[in-house]
């Protein structure tokens, strides 16, 4: 019996959408304001999906406890109040597009998950825009 | 690296449901007080979602730019203070029931959207009541 | 010991705004696509706030079940899938803005509901635009 | 043309998280505060998503009258303000988390909807805490 | 300069509406299937709102982080995952109806917070129901 | 005959709290990671509130129209997607504080609209903090 559990999550960070290898005029003109240079931010929230078997004698995919504290150590702690660009290593040199902040989070609790999970991370930029992956 | 990428959109318009061919006692039977014949209305919400490959070069599935014009000018522009049963090309000989009304969207978008995007439409009549489509 | 008890409804209707006395234009500029002629539509969000004495032998300040079965029978099923402007008498004379169905909801349940309380109306056109009586 | 329509209700119940084969401190363990032996609730929400080919006379996948009154009767009548491990069948003898429960209820509608539809169900536990089945 | 701040926290207990002095009959009929002997339960909301002076080297009412913790420490870590009819020394002979609910949350954080605050609570027992006060 | 009319509004940037009176010491420890350095953000949330006198030949207080191009000219185009504390004239030497932001919002406003109107103004940091001028 495969269940899908759901969790949900939040940060507020700062950034700005970049391409070094461009102009400033070729950025404006792909980003818009998002590329303006003093970082503008976000209440982000996510969406984690783990899907698993319901193992019988707990009636539970995963611990829950488990799992929202995974993504407090390894999402919230790590990227709260922080400025994407200047203050992760993650997104150093890679544009903190929603696109790509999504994966990274994917990525960072997909290895810290047994393998036995499938793992679906949605990410809302605002409440209007929002990602997800694996689509 | 494919990402979907999820775009929320509004309008509001009235309708009925009514089908031509049948007597107002079988049409009442089938939608109840939806098909009152003075036409009620919907806060309809949409939520499209387009899947595609992640450029390297912007971090981005699609401009969300790009995207929110085309449903402003296809969508938006097109139903919002609308009497769909009445003002719109659309649904004069097609009953305005949630189901007809996300295909349609659906189609619009699609074909507006270039090819080597999945495109999925989500239609709120109410914040209880919505549809999907493809399924 | 006064506390507030607040309930939530909803009905679906079409309406469009119109002054008689006015040229179609004059409408239009005034009212813009709300004045559409054949109609619009909104799910409308009422919230009705009672405020009163907690009767020490309930600890309620009215039966919740009382209340929502007022609004249900006074407002829901009076405007529920209605065209306001044709289908109700209220709106047949008033133009149905939010601020005049606010009132007009304020109205009927204060005369429905007993003195000793203070009745306040807040009515959602839409989540974003929304109205309360009395200010 | 196959679409997906989704319909949400609602339900209070109290539970508790228990395995009758463990100790107390195992339950603890396992469960946390989820096991406090005098039950705890929800506000649970549940959405009921069907799939199906659209009706071309009526332009629906499904009558959500039919479909709002089979989960009032099927589920909301059986669990609203209940205990679901002291006042169920389903629950007497099944450990009520969120995965449990929102199989419990898909089995429910699946058996009592005609099969050519494809039923999932998801469970809102909290606005944080959620699952769905099948996954 | 009196601003109003606000913090929203949440908790999940059970209750049941009972008033000892009656029959059961009469607490049927006064509180319909809340009086439910083996308790029923809600995602109770809550949202306190803290009036005050901006203090001007702070450019705050009050330190969000004392406020938050004082709503954990004395409501979340009191109320949460308990039955209250049972677990509690406030509810124990205080039937827990939402406005006695609130009326109590009020009474514990106003004597927390220094006296120059104003202070009101709002509880949501459901998205559709709840109370304030002081009214 | 009196009514509150509401509009909601939203913008995304970024800030930190900081006194420049203090040492870097003392601001985290008043203001924790909200001083972080590099910035962090928000998607701020705002809800106008406009009471007045309903204009018995339009039926409103004020037209909807009007007030929410105020706001997106004096409002959204002026922080929409900036640094409020490097980007703006109003925060250069004031504390971003979400009392400061509110009061500052407030006044802009109260000064573009007519004097027979009474404004208020609530601000969301995030759906968990907000507050509201004048209180």
């Amino acid at each position: 019996m495969r269940v899908a559990i759901f969790r949900r999550a939040h940060f507020n960070a700062a950034h700005r959408l970049y391409n070094p290898d461009w102009t400033y005029d070729k950025n404006l003109e792909v980003f818009g304001i998002c590329t303006s240079p003093n970082f503008h931010g976000h209440n982000y929230e996510i969406e984690v999906k783990v899907v698993g078997e319901v193992d019988p004698l707990t009636g539970m995919v995963i611990n829950l406890k488990t799992l929202s504290e995974l993504i407090k150590t390894e999402i919230e702690d790590r990227f709260d109040h922080k400025n994407l660009n200047l203050d992760t290593d993650e997104f150093r040199d890679l544009n903190p597009t929603a696109e790509n902040i999504c994966f990274v989070i994917w990525k960072i609790l997909s290895e810290k998950l047994e393998s036995k999970y499938d793992v679906t991370v949605r990410l809302y930029e605002t409440p209007r825009n929002y990602v997800e992956y694996p689509a």
